[in-house]
């Protein structure tokens, strides 16, 4: 019987989805090399390295150079979430987009600030305070720090018109950043700019940034109770 | 002079992402295609194809069949985020695990139970409230319904001593899922298995997972307050 041949990685990945879910290949055993697959198969090794790299960054399968391919014992699933703009984000839900800058200024950065984004005391910062809303209420709180390196006199002025998150997309490209996920009780400041309740749960993304090795931002995002964030896995 | 071929994709990549972050290559602009680049980099077509998709699956290039590929006007950066087994995530912080089973029944599901899992008001449920506690502190509680399809009477069992979390994850693999991320006040039912204060914020995950198109499982895991998810981007 001549077998069908798999013509593309995505096809290996699938059938190799298959024997894990099927439980052919069980949890921590050894699975066959790359060649004898290939000849299984009846296509090129590198066809099966991508598919086998592929399941091992979704945490499927455990590679070690020398010992082989297992499949995991504990797979971590992975999420991949998107991080759009934010007037971009409110408007794909069909809402108006509104802008509020609420306070900037040049400063030196408090200690946790300076830890964060890995300045000296002395050096200049500007921090931002504004608040983006959808259909005139209240969406989130962008609280912000950005390294003075990165920002002059002129960029200053456009802030009362444009939210810093987005001016940096456009004017100053990062390569690499931080992201944590978590929920505050909003205090005072968060419910009279929300316009929530004192200790209402809040959505939290902190987010830092680089640029290469340099820190260009640290963020605070608190999201107006009620905030949801949807991704698959 | 003799330019330096790049040879895999992960070169092209780099080099592709440096004229972007440079602005050699602006937002929206369009770049040159994939025949002109393999030549200018002296690599096979498929290499710059590789390179330009992963960009393009990355939020950077925005690729259109025909029209070419364009740098990307606002960038949608992902977050990967990796979703261990509960008892692998406490013991990675360095703390002692522990479990609790605090209900298990079997039942029909409620409505808002039903609408998740695509379920007939009739259908099988099982329905699991636990709490995983690092160092003798609640962590968090997973409040699960399993579609009977999937447990028999004997599972039902394990459950006393096995989290359905870990039981789901060794007996019945998934292949697609829905996950969403938020933040609630804990009511009396989160402050009392918790400890925590009532109105309290915890993050909190819901998960519905699937395999194939059938739903086996939808759990909300609701965290003690002040977790924190840590990813990069």
């Amino acid at each position: 019987m001549k077998r069908e041949t798999l013509k593309n990685w995505q096809s290996v990945r699938k059938e190799v989805l298959n024997r894990i879910h099927s439980r052919q290949w069980k949890p921590g055993e050894l699975i066959p090399n790359e060649a004898d697959l290939a000849q299984e198969f009846g296509c090129a090794r590198s066809t099966v390295n991508r598919a086998l790299q592929n399941l091992a960054d979704d945490g499927l399968l455990d590679r070690r150079r020398k010992a082989g391919t297992r499949v995991a014992m504990h797979p971590v699933r992975k999420a991949t979430m998107s991080i759009p703009v934010i007037r971009n984000e409110i408007i794909a839900r069909g809402s108006a987009y509104g802008y509020d800058l609420i306070s900037s200024e040049r400063s030196t950065p408090p200690p946790h600030v300076a830890a964060l984004m890995g300045l000296a005391p002395r050096a200049g910062v500007i921090h931002i305070v504004c608040v983006h809303s959808a259909d005139d209420t209240p969406y989130v709180i962008e609280d912000r720090w950005i390294s003075s390196d990165w920002v002059s006199p002129d960029d200053m002025v456009n802030f009362a018109n444009l939210s810093p998150n987005e001016w940096l997309v456009t004017h100053v490209p990062f390569t690499a950043g931080d992201i944590a996920f978590s929920a505050i009780s909003a205090g005072a400041f968060e419910a009279a700019l929300l316009g929530c309740e004192l200790g209402a749960a809040s959505f939290v993304i902190d987010r830092t940034t680089r640029n290469n090795e340099r820190t260009i931002t640290t963020v605070r995002l608190i999201f107006a109770p009620g905030y949801r964030i949807d991704t698959e896995i």
